[in-house]
């Protein structure tokens, strides 16, 4: 760490400030945590409480005047700022962002947004429910227009639009040029692909149809393969929790839920390596930097291709199935004796357009996020209007996926993300999965028997290989620059289609 | 709830701000229960120093200036204090107490017992492994001093002694010589029923010797029991842990843990039963009060004397098993087939003389309590020097229990309490006995047919007479007043010997 006299203590004031923020943060995700896994309903309004006074206390801290004045220090302190990606200078840099951002809101903003939030959760709740797209209506135009305010109150970089400030908050620096130019390809040649596959006259069948698969066996079935994977669980767990989800209570607790009972009965397998990735990810941050930028993250969309890359470039590849399959059978012995793993392989990579994204398959999900892309860019922009959504929703799921939406509790009405105000959020997930592709294929050329590693159930290499260029980098990198770094070239949409059409081209006999 | 003008917007600002702290006190007893339940070991670092932070915190709003302030105005409001067991007045008599116990504590002592606490507690771990009181005494000299150093600054009523300044943390307004008063005649009747029992030539089998209780059967009979005996688990949960202990994480969660794979077979239902007891009184406190101390507990005492009612005066009685019996062989079949309600009663309550506290049986516990209180009493007073305690230990386990202590680690190296500086703790435990049989002998006088409810598994009306009499009120009452208001009648030693001759003498065939 570049340190010098003044600029030093200033800099070791700042850190000591934001990690005493970091255990206020924490203390909230375990707040959270606990909530979804642990405390019993009747809990619910004294928890409320509690996580609205520790986001008052954290976000005091962020705003607090003295982190302005330490910061603008640092900034000036020219040997402590010389290596631009050094340890100091990125926490200065990213911290002055985290500062920046919330300094900008006004109080008053934030309060009516999240009090605005709330109300419109319930009423799309309602709404989604009796599907009444009327209902919420007012509440998403209120939600609009504060977010449309917040953008303002952010500002964006010359020759953006509102939609980039928001975005911020998810994936420092994206806007929403960059996301298009690489949606837009990705768009046509999913469409292409998924024309394609419909015309297969040999469609994988699903092998599960009819198997029941316990869920005890599934529990320790999930849990060992978790483990295989490189999770730490003598510095984590695996939980239940209705929806599945992985948090960061410390560097050396790291917290995962997975869900069983599913209509499909593979999937808590799944979910439990989409979570495995996020474990693995946050369990390869680097400790001595826990609670400042270096320790962090670096983005939604780069935590989501580490959650992805575990799923589906693994998961759903026939390398794995050679190892997982005689493990399914040691679980649950007669109840797949009528399996193989060739037919579990191809049950995992079968695609069908549908209305529902949170069900969609691993090609046809990216053309969901990309019509939500799309649609709130406009609503931002203005060029689409809050009443004409559920019209301008049919158009895009005809025109991207081929199929119609019966109403709008199956059309716009489904996601909770717009609800509370989370705008700019849904691309992460496509970026990840562009991410997760671009790296796992780099890492292919470079560590040249990966298949038959993963084969064997050897997990190390991938797992050694992502944890330097991704895991102990922290923040150090943003997504972008991260992206060339570890694969030498920017982020495209080549790799997610050389990925999907290489694997299910041969799965659908063509 | 009186009020007037002023002083009711006063109070308000007061009770806000309490309602406030109890968030952060909650958020606490989160950080430990997950700690002891949930928590990856490796977490614990970060924990502590969360912990420190939510106490700091909480700390900074007891001492708080407005605090006495607000106080002051409320103590001056006539109408406000007109009833002294109302709400209102209940209300600021015990902030004012709170809040006058942190002010007199200077900053630097507090810091300094905790730092001397944290080290002590590390030294007396050794000491105790390796049975060498040395290495714990000047840690143990430490910590008498600061902590006599602590009731200096607190202070005590004319005419006490330093002891009580000390007990007033956990038991207010208790002084050693009201504790004396009951004590020294308890202890000269229990060694006289000792004596007794040791001369039976009839003394009770343990029926489970040689029995194992497999865990997944005894988890749900003790479940069972729990929401029988009246545990609301839709406002609560059941865990294991290594120490059990029952916590308030809100009025509506209310969390107790208990553990299986104990030496005695049948140990995970009384330990059940007795957290059952503090977790029934913890769900019984007035809600609409939660936060404040009309919706807290009176004292230690006073908890430990519900827990120990269930524990004790129901758990091990003869009615007890009549109804939980049949229960039993339902829940492990063939493996207590061999067994009785007879036989299980009488195991239950047999009498062992031993060094050790925590495994004490019902009657002798209480010689293992008075023999503490009198010491740390003395180590007070300066009548014991810390060096001579392993003498005075060996000296009164002779005298009280009649046994040889064969070394310090059996003697006075075996309790975590005085290393951590809890002194003037320990009477609570057997205060909590006596108050458990004075109100169970009230309540079996007023409920007739109490026996015959608790032999049918009918444990409401028992539950009701606590509610309404002990639970709801909240801290309205100080321990001592409680008593008498509940039994009529002061505390005294009568109810509990009864309880345990009337017992103890048949089961021992005298």
């Amino acid at each position: 760490m570049t340190s010098s006299g003044l600029g030093s203590s200033t800099y070791e004031k700042l850190i000591d400030h934001v990690r005493e923020e970091h255990l206020l943060r924490t203390t909230a995700s375990l707040l959270s945590w606990d909530q979804e896994v642990m405390m019993p309903r009747a809990g619910v309004e004294h928890r409320s409480r509690q996580c609205a006074l520790l986001a008052r206390l954290a976000h005091q801290m962020t705003i607090d005047s003295r982190v302005g004045e330490w910061l603008s220090a640092c900034e000036e302190d020219d040997q402590l700022m010389s290596d631009p990606l050094a340890v100091a200078s990125v926490n200065v840099r990213e911290l002055r962002r985290h500062h920046d951002r919330a300094v900008k809101l006004p109080q008053e903003l934030v309060e009516q947004i999240a009090a605005t939030s709330s109300t419109a959760r319930a009423h799309w709740e309602v709404a989604r429910r009796e599907n009444d797209f009327d209902q919420f209506k007012p509440w998403l135009s209120k939600i609009v227009e504060l977010t449309r305010r917040k953008a303002e109150c952010l500002g964006w970089p010359e020759g953006g639009e509102p939609w980039d400030a928001l975005a911020d908050a998810y994936e420092p620096g994206l806007s929403a040029a960059s996301v298009s130019a690489v949606f837009d390809p990705l768009r046509e040649r999913l469409v292409r692909l998924n024309e394609k596959l419909l015309g297969s006259t040999q469609p994988p069948a699903n092998c599960f149809s009819g198997v029941t698969l316990r869920e005890a066996p599934m529990r320790r079935f999930v849990r060992d393969v978790a483990g295989r994977l490189g999770f730490d669980f003598s510095r984590g767990r695996l939980d239940t929790s209705t929806h599945p989800f992985c948090a960061t209570l410390a560097e050396h607790d790291v917290r995962m839920t997975t869900r069983y009972g599913e209509s499909n009965p593979i999937e808590p397998l799944f979910s439990t390596m989409h979570e495995t990735g996020h474990g693995i990810y946050n369990q390869g941050l680097p400790a001595q930097h826990a609670g400042t930028p270096m320790g962090s993250s670096v983005s939604l969309s780069i935590h989501e291709s580490q959650s992805r890359l575990w799923e589906n470039q693994v998961g759903r590849s026939r390398a794995f199935w050679t190892w997982s399959f005689p493990k399914l059978r040691r679980y649950f012995g007669a109840t797949v004796k009528s399996l193989s793993p060739e037919a579990v392989y191809a049950s995992a990579n079968r695609v069908q357009p549908q209305c529902i994204r949170v069900e969609a398959d691993e090609a046809t999900y990216n053309l969901h996020i990309v019509v939500r892309f799309e649609l709130e860019r406009s609503l931002m922009n203005d060029s689409l209007a809050v009443g004409d959504l559920p019209e301008a929703w049919a158009g895009q799921y005809k025109d991207a996926l081929g199929i119609d939406v019966p109403d709008d509790a199956q059309g716009c009405l489904q996601d909770i993300h717009w609800s509370g105000g989370a705008i700019g959020y849904f691309p992460t997930y496509t970026l990840g999965n562009l991410y997760a592709a671009q790296f796992f294929e780099a890492a292919s050329q470079q560590i040249s028997d990966l298949p038959e590693q993963i084969a064997k159930g050897h997990f190390d290499s991938l797992r050694t290989w992502l944890g330097r260029g991704i895991h102990q980098q922290g923040m150090r990198y943003r997504s972008a620059e991260l992206c060339e770094q570890v694969t030498g070239k920017p982020l495209s949409a080549e790799p997610l289609m050389r990925h999907l059409e290489g694997k299910l081209k041969p799965v659908y006999g063509l």
